[in-house]
């Protein structure tokens, strides 16, 4: 059977939720979106290929080499977010060079940012 | 200066993804939807409060017991995720009686079930 049967496209117009993981230290690198396309390009190439509504297809670090070799992928249970495990290439999954895009924390009513920066943007996608 | 002002609550019609997290072991316990009230609620209780489409305001465990407590609160790089840090009470923060809703596992080509039953979710919930 195809595995992506069991998949629930239609709660968010034909995406899915996509969360990466890094596969060494379990932190949450970061949550994009897919397609039923992009989900089977991500199958086919062992790399995570999300689908952005302001890109189209986006092939993670295609430009910048900071791609996402898929480990594992699992499914929840009703069907609607897929969860990857990842080798982060270049060690840094944010736009803005941190390694996780989750890096503000909120401490005391306000948030800090408390990620570690991993590479430089303007070094990685130019200016 | 009002840390939800940092949150953006118009891609999804009002609603941000939220991302529960095992605080203790990093596993990712499971993910749904938080408005700006419920997120408000969220830090309130200091235990995770829910949107849900079909039954609106979730506070999750308050009729089993299993509620979250909520350790760190994170928010991702655009202001759309959320990510909280919880600690699960009963273990397990699916309605399956898994302690992840991320319980099944593609392997070659097809979703093997891994997870771990935690509860009975006919004894949590009853018949």
């Amino acid at each position: 059977m195809d595995p992506l049967a069991s998949l629930d496209f239609t709660k968010s117009g034909g995406l899915v939720t996509a969360i990466a993981v890094d596969d060494a230290t379990g932190e949450v690198l970061m949550v994009a979106a897919m397609n039923e396309q992009t989900l089977r390009m991500t199958l086919e190439k062992g790399e995570a290929v999300y689908w952005s509504r302001s890109r189209g297809v986006w092939h993670k670090g295609e430009q910048s080499g900071h791609t996402q070799r898929v480990k594992s992928l699992w499914l929840d249970c009703d069907g609607d977010v897929v969860l990857l495990r990842v080798e982060q290439r270049g060690g840094g999954a944010c736009h803005t060079g941190k390694r996780s895009c989750f890096f503000r924390k909120l401490e005391d009513g306000r948030w800090v940012d408390v990620g570690e920066q991993v590479f430089d943007p303007a070094q990685v996608y130019g200016r």
